[in-house]
């Protein structure tokens, strides 16, 4: 978005840069997420994270803390577009929880701005114990916590990953592996072919049930 | 697997690592794994998995060529004893087939002997493109070509790679991001909750169909 009022946005000047200027904390974070997408969790290096932002390395410390918080605040930054989403959802019918949880979470990752914050953090993630833990708490309390309120029955958890883990799988091999023909499938037939099974898992039924 | 009888097996000493000795090969594979699992495949060095593997950087090359060949072995390496399970798998009914699968997935995860090698080259794969290609070709070739070849109907490449993904996010759920209550969850509930979801990707309904 351009910003034609002229307030200070987007990539200030180094000396801006190091006294806390709008946009540094986000250019930290950007910075942070490439660094550990590129080199993993462990390899990560603060020195290069703020070599990257254009700032001195005891800002990044300043603002974040240790390399576990800036991850912490990366994973957050990465998940903040999707639960905000999901709290803007209108509260759905339970019959309509396959579909809706579905079409969300596909318009999360086909769009490049969503996807790519996303797919950082999890690739740290996947690589290392520290970066999984920070990751677990955050796709718990932040992704599922609304989807398992709404779920009635037992096992409500349990069937909400086994749901997400559905979504989580066709993304990685959609977007990450290529998978062919997941990859060149379009989004409607895969919204469609994977509903009834996201609806199996919350549900227990791959459809609405009769009377419904 | 001890050997009374004196045969040169496990670790050789360096001079006979350096000139072929039985378990050379795969003291490479096992070193390369590891490496690729440790830093990814951008990062990996071929010096470090010699070092790793007690011989000479060049006899790495002379094995398995470039670092592209030795991914492509250490991914054949990880999903042989896959394929070799499937090719000993008795063809099943299709209303058998989610079932089957199922259980053959999980059974591959919960050993370790068989998940470590299969998430090494799975973690270079999420991170670097040449990765994904050879990956997703041993995937293709050696995986999901015995299923797409049972599976009647249209779209079957398809549907396969559905079901395999529902698989690989519960995979990575439970076995890397250690997600609660899925990570805890007994082998044989998790078969029974999943077996639905692929048997529905596999056959279009989640259970054998009436009259079967």
């Amino acid at each position: 978005m351009s910003t034609p009022t002229g307030r200070r946005r987007g990539r200030p000047p180094r000396a801006a840069a190091q006294d806390g200027a709008p946009g540094t904390r986000e250019r930290i974070l950007d910075a942070a997420r490439a660094e550990f997408a590129r080199r993993g969790y462990d390899l990560a290096a603060i020195r290069a994270i703020a070599r990257a932002a254009d700032v001195n390395p005891a800002l990044v410390h300043h603002y974040f803390g240790p390399k576990e918080a800036l991850f912490a605040a990366a994973v957050g930054a990465a998940v903040e577009p999707v639960s905000r989403r999901i709290a803007g959802e209108p509260l759905a019918e339970v019959t309509e929880l396959g579909e809706r949880f579905t079409r969300l979470f596909l318009g999360v990752w086909e769009s490049q701005d969503t996807r790519e914050p996303l797919l950082a953090v999890l690739r740290s993630a996947l690589s290392n114990e520290t970066a999984a833990a920070i990751f677990r708490r955050h796709v718990t309390d932040l992704l599922l916590a609304r989807l398992v309120e709404t779920l009635p029955g037992p096992d409500a958890a349990l069937r909400a990953e086994l749901a997400a883990t559905q979504l989580v799988g066709v993304a990685l091999a959609r977007y990450v592996l290529r998978l062919e023909p997941l990859a060149s499938t379009d989004v409607e037939t895969l919204a469609r072919r994977l509903t009834p099974a996201v609806q199996l898992h919350l549900t227990g039924r791959p459809d609405a049930p009769a009377g419904a």
